[in-house]
């Protein structure tokens, strides 16, 4: 067998995240089957979003505006802003839909290892917006893990006496069952205990 | 914020087999910060496989002809034809690369329950072409499920005396753990046992 476009297609497809070759090449099968109905919708779709797309300049998020609808929606100017490591999260974060002050995507998080410093990210866009903004609290939303809190330890420093400074609550995830939580995870928990 | 073009391309990615709605978010931002080396091209490759791809008129394999290379290639008219249910099983056999003949792909199994016959599925064309193409072997490589012995059954009574009838040999799979298997394939692999 010569190599077609369809192997083409089957081998980049098996580059996106979560998708291995035998996945792609079951996708690829299934978009030509529903050729009209989604292989020709879904390549449209790709060539608006490659034209369309691109990541809000205030504070990363990706949209199709230049100031994404967060960034310059009035409502969302509450003096909070919310950092985070990835686009995702700051997705993630909106889905829960009960934050409403504004976003800030680092992009990564700070690592030694991998040479990541604080200009790799977008650490002092993050400095100057707190003071351009009238910022009163920033919530470091980053993920629980050492790269996240090194970084969230950064950041503190450099914001420190300037804003108030929130980092999300660690305890037993809603509907998490304690035998399946790891000890850090249940000590957090228990440090943390409310009164009834 | 205002659905925009990227939230429905997570949409439609989303109803790919294998991706789900939090995958399709992944997979999505990855195409977005890759738009020139990953969005943009596979558009372009989607757009063209939208374009050329058709069943091949003779066996049913997806290519980019109206009969595929397998089929016009004048080296596989061996007299054997492989029936396979998929063409992703026509596929895994290709990659197996030990079958030197041609294809017959059903497009799906006989299946009283969802009312599937064999008018259904491609088995009249099957016929014709053991007439037209001198063929001397029909090996029935369906899926060892209920339906796919189903269907190898009634193909093999249709063809019964016209054709050799073969199907693929059961037992222990290579690399295969006999703790790890079932029952049934334990029992075929012992009632097939070979002489050493």
């Amino acid at each position: 067998m010569t190599r077609s476009e369809i192997d083409t297609l089957i081998e980049m497809m098996a580059k996106l995240p979560g998708l291995g070759p035998r996945s792609a090449r079951r996708a690829v099968l299934h978009l030509i089957r529903k050729r009209a109905l989604l292989l020709t919708p879904l390549a449209d779709a790709m060539q608006q979003v490659a034209v369309t797309a691109r990541e809000c300049l205030n504070c990363g998020n990706v949209g199709t505006s230049d100031i994404c609808d967060i960034c310059a929606s009035e409502k969302r100017a509450t003096g909070e802003i919310c950092v985070v490591e990835d686009v995702s999260d700051l997705w993630a974060m909106e889905r829960a839909g009960v934050f409403r002050g504004r976003y800030h995507v680092l992009g990564g998080t700070l690592s030694a290892l991998e040479g990541v410093g604080p200009e790799d990210l977008s650490i002092p866009r993050l400095i100057d917006r707190v003071a351009s903004e009238s910022i009163t609290e920033v919530i470091l939303a980053l993920n629980a893990t050492v790269d996240g809190q090194t970084t969230a330890h950064y950041i503190a420093d450099q914001l420190e006496g300037r804003v108030r400074l929130t980092s999300l609550a660690q305890g037993v995830p809603v509907g998490g069952e304690l035998d399946y939580l790891d000890e850090g995870t249940i000590t957090a928990a228990l440090n943390a205990r409310k009164q009834l």
